[in-house]
């Protein structure tokens, strides 16, 4: 069905499509724990409404663009990134007032995958309105952390890494440095408004002493939070991660094993114990911990010992990975990914590799299924 | 004066000269001592001729167009990748060539490296003929190999590895296996027969026993050949790349201190000794052995103490790493480039960064003055 429907997608539905996706794009970092979503209304060749959801709790996408295009919605083509929901939750289906407004045509960019959201297209069909699901890779990746937490128990994880282009991330002893350059560091500034929570291991915090804010300050409607994962001692009370700050919480995630050396800590961070039953930290355990906070997105920056273990656990879902312009070799070089048994994991699929600014940035997926036909 | 004469070129000189730099990559592998060439004449908008250099002491790519174009070259644009010559080497100088025929306008794509042959740019103009510099990088990596060797006591040196996504060419104690995937090895293969040699450690001819020929078998005019680099040791005589190829020479270069353990090898190949004052192997006087034979470009295909070797002595001017889809970690994890004292090489400039079927491709080379103002 959708093969056949595609096939009537015209370039001028592309290029709404992707104006629809654009406007998504404005609510990265306050809609969470909602998607994204942006639309645009087209009547006789003219946007005559546009809208994007602003955050939980406020008017859908689709809505806005109503109000927006006003009488001039009636016959109108909706384009919408995301397939226009069903449900009564805070604010009424959109689905219908897309039906009752006299919207002649609804192309979207990707599927619901909330099952509770889900059916918008279904109900569409069925009230005689054309509807076609353009399976859009970019529309996907616009709810692809929404689409991993909606399903699972625990949040989405994207693994961010700088490294040398052998794998490195830093000399001998050395202080960590910024490998890499400010095109870069912008794209992280990006990710980290993107996700609920930045996330990094004790290692980190005590060799690079990290701030992981995020610069310029970005009022996130759902608060940004800093997750340090302790498996064994707590960081020490100097780090800038503990410093208070009214925009960010840090978080503390430790082995209840160990419970009376985080009790240092509890006046200044929330310490949050996850453990297995020997009582050691449990990143899974962990990370569902973070979900019942209501963080459904996580950029984990680090280091090489966290990084090994989510990926060992098969706990990432897309890897980014920038790649600075130098060398770092000898047996003093320190891993990006460096600690626990000797494995392996193939089968990522990079859907994003490009120059950017004197560096490198790659991106991908590990092992999903790829039900976008459409770049 | 260069600036002012590229604000003078229209988006039809740009694609006649892309035409020419295609049309020299047909002499890719054949060429070598001499640099790919090709020439498009145009004249009332149209292509009145077009050639490019066969190989050395054939017809040069601008005499070619000449004579496919007859007296239609009378009053033609020459768009030329390189510079044309200016001396009286087995062919006669292009330059005159061009003018003799009444030729109205050439535009080159980089200028000639090479001091014996330059000066055909002001030749032309002091012949009262337009005459530009595009400053084209397509057209300056064509010759690139050329421009470094025609300066250089040392063949032109590029590395090529292919490595996990975090700088891993095999886990503890494996075979390496191909990492990268079919569209990865047919750019190493074009890689190969662009190169006048391909050079390995016997490290690497020890674990993987590569074969290392052209596939498929390409008639290069200069003889495509195989260089082992043994430190230390021989590499043992039922290993692939000395079995008997008529087309495909290998080549061991060896320490002399330790002539008496390569002796067996001689009936078999070629083993030339490069040493240093205490007799052992020294990479840069190997380098200069290979170039006094007539290999003017080395495409170094690993392993990982050879690569390293290279880069720290600032052996290598161009970079081409693959990237596959996976990651490999952990104590066993055999890095891409390793060996010796700890070092990092900073400075590299990335000039191509793309997907590869399911491979990432970086290439770049390493802090050289860029003159090529056009992409």
């Amino acid at each position: 069905m959708s093969e056949a429907c595609n096939t009537m997608l015209s370039e001028d539905d592309l290029h709404y499509l992707r104006r629809a996706c654009a406007l998504a794009r404005h609510g990265l970092g306050d809609v969470s724990p909602n998607p994204p979503v942006g639309a645009v209304l087209v009547r006789g060749g003219e946007i005559v409404g546009e809208g994007w959801h602003h955050g939980a709790g406020l008017a859908h996408a689709e809505v806005e663009a109503l109000t927006a295009a006003g009488e001039l919605a009636r016959g109108a083509t909706a384009y919408v990134s995301l397939e226009p929901c069903n449900h009564h939750g805070r604010t009424g289906p959109c689905a219908r007032a897309l039906a009752e407004r006299g919207i002649a045509r609804v192309v979207f960019g990707t599927r619901d995958p909330n099952a509770r959201a889900a059916g918008g297209a279904e109900y569409l069909r069925g009230a005689g309105i054309e509807t076609f699901d353009a399976q859009m890779r970019e529309a996907y990746r616009l709810i692809e952390a929404f689409a991993v937490a909606a399903v699972s128990d625990r949040p989405y994880v994207a693994l961010k890494m700088a490294a040398s282009v052998n794998g490195a991330i830093a000399a001998r002893g050395g202080m960590r440095r910024w490998l890499t350059g400010e095109e870069a560091r912008a794209l992280v500034r990006g990710l980290r408004i993107e996700h609920d929570a930045v996330m990094v291991g004790a290692g980190t915090v005590r060799v690079d002493d990290p701030l992981l804010t995020v610069r310029p300050v970005h009022a996130r409607r759902v608060p940004y939070r800093r997750v340090v994962v302790c498996e064994r001692e707590p960081i020490p009370l100097d780090r800038r991660v503990l410093q208070r700050d009214p925009q960010v919480e840090t978080v503390i995630l430790a082995p209840r094993g160990r419970a009376e050396l985080f009790r240092a800590l509890e006046p200044f961070v929330r310490v949050v114990y996850a453990d297995d039953e020997q009582g050691r930290l449990d990143l899974g355990a962990a990370l569902r911990a973070l979900k019942a906070m209501g963080i459904h997105s996580v950029l984990c920056e680090g280091g090489p010992t966290l990084a090994a273990s989510l990926l060992a656990l098969g706990l990432v879902d897309r890897l980014h990975w920038l790649i600075a312009p130098l060398l770092i070799v000898g047996a003093g070089a320190v891993s990006s990914v460096a600690g626990g048994e000797d494995f392996d994991i193939g089968g990522w699929r990079f859907d994003e590799v490009r120059a950017l600014g004197a560096d490198a940035y790659l991106s991908g997926r590990l092992r999903t299924e790829d039900r976008c036909s459409r770049d």
